[in-house]
């Protein structure tokens, strides 16, 4: 008797960059960046829809702000809006510096992620809630969505 | 003029379990699980403390559910005590079904980490706040602290 | 007495699909594909300009086709246009099947990249030779020069 | 016509510390130096019993030593005494200066693996022989039997 | 109705030497270097045979010359002749400095694989083309068949 | 007053076999084969040198045998031969199953092993001692010195 499993919109990494992950100048490599914002979409595609999922697109990103060797980076991905079977998903990067504690907003970018069943064929991901509460917390993706 | 850094007393990491962390069953590597706990750690007392920080112990860890290979693991870390250069952190391991949703408690341990100054000596980390409130969320660690 | 060095507009990586590289349908995940689009951008810019180089940008990448485990992948980089400081490198994303042989275009993508100096500031990239001949070659690559 | 198989009841790793297994300081982190006692548990049980083993508990590892980049750790794991289907590993860990040659003890842990049969569930293990000689020569391990 | 595939004789791979891949003083090991060539006999000699394929042998190689982190290094595999189920290939490994644009060719050696069916038995490997101009392109490779 | 540091003349490494290591068949790459071996031979003759050293040469490897994926891999590495700056490395590899505890001797190499002096120029490594007794042991062994 399974009950209706819990489908977060969010979910959230925190990694460290190592020195295999930056440049000559100690700076990360923008694909360990898009790499991380993937897996973030792909867990909160995952556990929304409760599918095998796949990434179908990532939009345009764009690197505002070098991160740096020992920094902490937090990956915060968030389901905005649901289609057929896609999931728009919002990512934002955030680099800390682990002593200082300054934090910026490095990127933010958005993934189409697709729900597939069993056989690999697309499939009707669950609608969000219409209260979700999401266009009170932040102006810009209300915009987006 | 730098203000006082935020100090999260949480720190919370989503994994998922590949191939390579999984022995022939199919099954989680404990060592990779205490890799885990402790990364969780190191960064939950980083942030907390501003400092950088060494692992300084291990308590005992149960290991009462297996992992499957493909499942979620979170893991949440938390400062619940702080002597003079030492803190506490008791981290949780959650794994989590993907498809199906259902969440368990893996096991849960305590991380002793110590706060070094650059040139690598023991320094003070600071207080946690008195009116911390994490007393009211579980009993458990309540009697831990 | 350096001689002026050669200047290679293409990068060509190989690679092949590890288990921990797919999901639960043996698929590639999107994150690497786009790590090693941005790794082929930054070999190919790099070598181009002889500076250390950082992504700028990633331009919408849609990955229409799956890749399987045990697929080879190859990643192709051109620079296709040069600004002041910025290059535009085209990347496309081939799957190969070893046994069978059969190629798919998988994904075309387009990454800035930025020259910098030894203490990271954007410095003048050479500009393209005006006799490229890419133009020949692939006219969807001319459209979007 | 298969002969009993031998049944080691000793394991011994080396490992070196790369910059990626290091923090600010240089220094190992405490989680990869658990994971590598736990995978030096794993292979001295699975060696023993001849079964899929899974670890159920590591006890207090306390870290009394910084390792440092580029050192050599030697791990060694004995089984020091079996229950039913459980084996209790004393694993230490040796930190080597590869220039100098200094070794230091740097901790000392003990692991409970679990022996398994094909479909996951414990099976017995084998008796410890009863002039296994362990006993001669380490006075702190007898100690601990 | 599958044509025949194309048979490459060639694989091309570009790799950047990170810090895990090197040594104290900076410079790869001769391990990684190894790894790198197998990989790309591994490709061209399943690109050529379309089987799986194993290698039986790699032979004599020296390290002319240091390669150091930070690096590029471009390893080129070729088929220059075939057996009854083996193949040899020669690999060349050539070290590339990112900024100077300097290339030196820093071994070359030469690895046999074998073509295998899909239970793992050797099969016919497909005959060399008899034009196939490598002799008129590098003299070395022409002495070595 | 440091002693003479000691100066064993052996390494013995245990790796197991992942998913990562292994072709479609499921067996080891020969390059990861090879990978290790070096890693033994560094670890060895760093050991008996004190020295930073580097790989000068590996000799002709055969791979007799497959590798199964889930095997345990023991390297041993051996000093068997000094010149002046140079270390001759023996080096086996053993497979071994863990469940069956069947053990074959898989391939055996030899790697020419430079010391280097902090600034990267060769420097004497230390003589043998006389009566080392490898001879006694291993024919093979006494045949190649």
């Amino acid at each position: 008797m399974p009950s209706e499993p819990a489908r977060p919109t969010e979910a959230r990494l925190q990694e460290i960059v190592f020195p295999d992950h930056a440049n000559h100048l100690g700076t990360l490599f923008g694909g360990q960046a898009l790499a991380w914002m993937d897996k973030a979409a792909f867990i909160a595609a995952s556990r929304y829809a409760r599918r095998t999922v796949v990434t179908a697109r990532s939009e345009q990103v764009d690197f505002r702000l070098p991160i740096r060797q020992g920094q902490l980076v937090e990956v915060v991905a968030r389901i905005v809006e649901v289609g057929r079977s896609s999931m728009q998903v919002e990512v934002e990067l955030i680099a800390e510096d682990l002593l200082g504690g300054e934090r910026e907003l490095c990127t933010r970018g958005r993934f189409t992620m697709i729900a597939l069943d069993g056989r690999g064929r697309p499939v009707q991901a669950p609608p969000l809630p219409t209260d979700q509460g999401l266009s009170s917390r932040d102006p810009i993706l209300d915009a987006a969505s």
